[in-house]
Order: structure tokens, then sequence, then C-alpha cells
């Protein structure tokens, strides 16, 4: 037996399933429309050599567009392969081992997986009933002694976003390093006027997390970035970082699909008409939907008396060939978080979830008259 | 300061320097003939919705084709970002901090970086004269109680190969995890037999890291991988590897460019053969080669009394855009890395040299007859 006593007691993250292309996908968060067609004559263009050489350990060309994109200088940019990346740069850099990593729940579970293999105990603060932050988030985490904290910011699986007032008030009373992870942040409605990448040049301690996965529809290709002070970025950029950690293509593909945010701002603006639409169709089913500046909804199936659980819901729809995510923990058992898709696959969404749901065909969904609050079949998981 | 304290103290690695496409480029070890034409046909083929979506986070369909290739099953194949991931998730799942890594010098630098990033002691064994492994290496290995050893083989910056017996040998002796560098072995000559694939079935501690960057001309891409008994592989591949770590056209170039051995064999071939033109010109030139199993050659000018340096020799280089490596660490100073470039960069670098270090075009090197030992024009570093 080789492997480390701590990691053989963990249990691994695991990813939303990735059926084939067949599939109603709305399980992982992907953007449901294609990258730029820029990414896409790149990419044709892309030479032998790019592939022969190692690609450049910084990433200059594509910290230059980020920069630029966000008005701050290349040096508060680190590029790192997928989100993911960062999240572990982040523990590793700034986290000593035994000291403790806030977090809030519910939330992304990758946090405390991560946690857990650095050995940094978490101090998780619940969230309110509102998925609010609650006013004792920072005064924890110190009490705690934790060295840094992960905040996704609009809030997964949730969908709620945070006020820019309330994360500068974290990153001001907080002690340890604010990780505002802004995975979901393209989908914001631009008239909240939501904007964190002034906060670091306030805060020294803010490191926002950036990924073009879901608002640039590169999820394949694994590029995020960092931005923050420099005297956060360069410790990663020229210590923690795997020396070639982001490939060439990813860099010249990021670059281009990045630069284009004509092409991606269209893609989140119809996400967030669909997420309206969804979000109006799921209630008309009866079931409760929390707000969301995300590119999913948490869906509640609490009405339903729990004699259909979330859970059946979700094998239900499977066996139609429609993926969605259920999370087995705490508060989360009997709702669904639901990707937001085409037009197409939230309509297919709608009608497998009122055949599964016993909603007659149309006509039912205003106000609270239905009786049918049982499955419309049998069900096994 | 948010800097943990002891990575605050590391300097980070150098890599090479990555200059423009332009220069003779013999300083990192690349390929010097391009990928197979399929790897470019997939490429051009790539299509937007496999940027879109999220990868196959367990890479299957390329390690299906490594494990083709090798004889194993697909459960003894990790896919890894590079081969600098596997090193880094060695350590990371096998070695507690405070415990010792075994290493060799001269080696890789790399490896006591990430040792010193995980907070682990080397415990570092001298190669002899020849650069062969020492009779006591597992026992000094193990009295440091290291959980886990680096060893490149053919060795760089060396270039010797170790028989597989000693590897063997080195296996069964010592009681860490033995993680076999082999990111050159693709330019072993096949004469000579080796093929340590096999070793993984009779000994439970030997990881072989093998890459796509050197021998398939993919250092762009990132891709390497690890071959391991499954007990190995499980915790790496389930826990600690980061979700998506290797990308969707790493998966699908990589995949392209492994099934093609007949190009990939056709380039070693090429390289060896380059590899012995070159030394040979080298020595003409009075310069002592050792012997190389690897895609470089370890060069000597400690006969030219250190009146003409070795780093003052690449400085020259570099003035005529030909990039050599040179590393500033014990029993490496008086000598130059030089990757095997194509016939003609191999030929401008021994043009270059004869001019730097004073020999009459053509006419020279056979004997030690010269006295014109110092260097042929002022240097500056």
């Amino acid at each position: 037996m080789y492997e480390r006593m701590h990691i053989c007691q963990i249990e691994g993250y695991v990813p939303g399933l990735q059926p084939d292309s067949g599939a109603i996908k709305l399980n992982t968060n992907e953007n449901p429309f294609p990258p730029s067609p820029r990414v896409m004559a790149h990419l044709s263009n892309i030479l032998p050599l790019t592939l022969q050489r190692y690609p450049d350990p910084s990433a200059m060309a594509f910290r230059l567009v980020a920069a630029r994109a966000h008005g701050v200088a290349p040096d508060q940019v680190i590029a790192t392969n997928g989100g993911d990346e960062l999240l572990r740069l982040a523990l590793a850099t700034f986290v000593d081992p035994g000291r403790a990593v806030g977090i809030v729940s519910p939330g992304y579970g990758f946090y405390s997986l991560l946690a857990g293999l650095h050995r940094a105990p978490v101090c998780d603060v619940p969230l309110t009933e509102a998925w609010q932050l609650p006013e004792e988030t920072a005064s924890r985490w110190n009490a705690a002694g934790a060295q840094l904290a992960f905040l996704t910011n609009p809030h997964a699986p949730c969908g709620t976003l945070f006020p820019i007032a309330t994360i500068e008030r974290l990153a001001a009373s907080f002690k340890g390093v604010l990780v505002v992870d802004e995975a979901y942040v393209d989908f914001v409605d631009p008239a909240l006027g939501y904007d964190a990448t002034t906060l670091i040049s306030r805060h020294q301690n803010v490191l926002l997390l950036r990924t073009l996965s879901k608002g640039y529809s590169l999820a394949g290709l694994r590029l995020g970035y960092g931005l923050a002070d420099v005297r956060l970025i360069q410790p990663i950029l020229h210590k923690t970082k795997d020396t070639y950690n982001v490939d060439a293509i990813a860099q010249i593909l990021g670059a281009a699909g990045l630069d284009d945010r004509t092409h991606a701002s269209g893609t989140w603006e119809a996400v967030r008409k669909e997420r309206e639409t969804l979000s109006r169709n799921l209630q008309d089913l009866n079931l409760a939907v929390g707000p969301s500046q995300a590119n999913f909804v948490l869906v509640s199936l609490a009405s339903f008396d729990g004699s259909c659980s979330a859970r059946q819901v979700v094998t239900k729809l499977m066996e139609g060939n429609i993926y969605v995510r259920w999370f087995d923990t705490d508060r989360l058992r009997d709702k669904l978080r639901v990707t937001i898709g085409t037009p197409q696959e939230n309509a297919a969404l709608i009608s497998a979830l009122r055949t599964i749901l016993g909603r007659p065909d149309g006509k039912i969904g205003y106000g609270r008259a239905l009786n049918v609050h049982t499955c419309n079949s049998h069900l096994s998981v």
C-alpha cells in the first residue's frame, strides 16, 4: 500500500455524467451555444510547429488579452488549466496543511474535496434560508484561523448573486485570501452593474477566478484564469504552477474567444432570456425555482410530499436521455440543478417533466389546484 | 503577505528559453520533426461541440490506445497534462510532507523543486563518474525513509541508459514508489531491447512516465501518461488529479499521434542517425561527448582550460540565434546539453561552434594537436 493514508480515506469528486452527444445535457453547466467562429478559424490555422514546440510557460499572449478585457495589468493575470487548477494552486500557495479553509454550504463539493487532499479542515458557514451570506461569515472564518476561503458568485448550485458590497465587506473583514469563483459571472444581468474586478486593486487578498468553460463555450479546452494583486499572482506564476500548465492550442483559442466578446455576450443574452422562459415554465408546473444569475436554475420538488423524489425524477429524465444534476447533500436532496439549454432542449425538459410529474398537457400550473402530486409511473433508482 | 513561508523561500523552476520560431532551438529537447499528418487531420476535424462540452475526465479513448500500444490494461494507464503533472501527482499521492524523496544528481532540476514545494526533503545520490547508478542507491534512499524516488531513463541531462536489470534491481530493493521518467525512451536504440513496461506487472511500486512531447512531436499539446499497477493508478485517477485534467483536443490528437507509431518511429530513427553524426562532428571539434540514448547529447568543454567557459559559449551561440542549454549546477557548469536538431540545424551549430572555439574550417579535430584553446572573441555573460 503506497497511497497516503488520508487520501485512502477520501472519496473522489464525482463529476456530472458525460453522455454521448445525442443526449440533452443539462447537468454540467456548459454553454448551450457554440464558441465564436473566430475560435474555430484559429483552430484551423494551428501549425505543426505549434504542436511540436513547448508552449509559452507564462501564456503571455493570452494574459495580454485578458488584461485588456478587464482593464488590469498582465502581471495581475494568471492562466490555468481550467478554473479547477487555480483552486488547487490557491490552496497550494496560500494554505499550510492543518490550517482551515472557509467555505459556505451548500456549495461546490470540489472545494472541500481539495481541502481534504491538502489536509486543510474546512470551516463551513451555512447560507441563510434565502441562500444569502450570513453576517458573521468572515468572523467565523477568522475564528477558525482560515488562511483562504472559497466563495462562488453567482453562487452554485443556488444561483444567487451576492452584491458587490457584500463581497467587498467580506474581503475587508476576512484575514485570509478570498477566492471569488466567478465561473458563472458572464450570465449576470448587466443591469445589476456587478463588477468585482475593481476589488483587486483595493484588496490585496482578493483572487477572482474566471473561466472560458461556460461564458465562452470552451469547456473542452480547459482554460481558466485568475485576476489578483501581483503579490498573489507571482508565486503561482513562478513557483507553484506546473511549468507548461496551459497548452499552446488553449492559449491561442482562448485569446481568440475572449477577444470576441460580441459573440460571447450574444450567447449570455440568449441564456438569460431562456433562463427567464424556463423558470416560468417550471413554475407553471408548480415547481419552485430560485432566482438565478447563473446559467442554471435550482428547482425544488419539495411540494411533492416526497412521493416523487428529486432523485427519482433525475433517473426518469435520464431514461428519456435528458441529464440534469442531483446532489445527495443536505438542503439539496429535494432539488434539481438544471443547466439552461437551447430553447429546444428546455422545451423537451418541460415536456418530459410534465409527463413524469403527471401534469396534463399544457393547461396546468397556474395556481396550486392540482391534486396529482404523485409520480406518473413506477420509478426505481 | 499571504504566500506560504516555505514557498516564499523557494526559487521557481526556470525553463529553457522559448525564442521566436526563426531561432535554431536546441535547448528544450523537442523533436525536430513535425507530428504525424494524422494528428493534423484530426485537428482539422475538431467540432465546435467538442470545445463546448467538458472532456472525458478519465480520458478513456486515449487510455485505450495507450493500453493497446503497451500491452497493458486501460486501468493501468493514467493520462496527464504533460509528464510534469504526473510527477507532481505522484508526490501528492504517495509522499507525506516531511518524508524524503529519492533523486540522483545531476538530474532534472524540477524534481527537487517539486519536492521542495511539497516540503519533502530530497535524498540525493550522486551518479558515478561514468554517469552510472551507484550500487547503494536503493539502500541510501531507504535509509532516508524515502516514500518515492524519481529516476530519468534514459537519464537527463547525461543521456545514459540504465539497463533494465538495474532498474528492476532498484525497484525490488527500494521500499517506496519508483517513478521511472521515460520522457526520452523513444529515442533508445531498439537493438538494446530496453523495455520497462513489463516491470509494472512484477513490481507494484513502479510508475513509468511517458510523454508525447518528445517522441511524438507534441510538446505544445501537453500530454503525458503513466503506466503502473492499478493500485498506483486508481488514487491518482479518482482522487488527486484535477477533474478534467486533459483537454478534449489533447485526448483526440494524442490518441491519433500514439496510434501512428510508423510516423513517430521514423522520426526516432532519424534522430538516432543525427545523434551519431552530431556526436562525431562535435568530437571532431575536440569536444568530449557522452554516450546518449536520448534526443540530446551532453557536451563537455572541460578541455578548454576554462578560458572559454560553457556559459560563454552558450551566450555566443545565442547571439547567432542558436539556443542550447547550460546548467549552473555542480558537474554541469563546463558542459552544454544540446538537443538533436534537423541535419541543417546541427550543421549550423557545428559551424557556429567552430567559429566560437577558433577552429580553422573543416580541417581540424582529429587528435588533440590543436593549440588554440582560447575563445575567438570577447564574450560577456
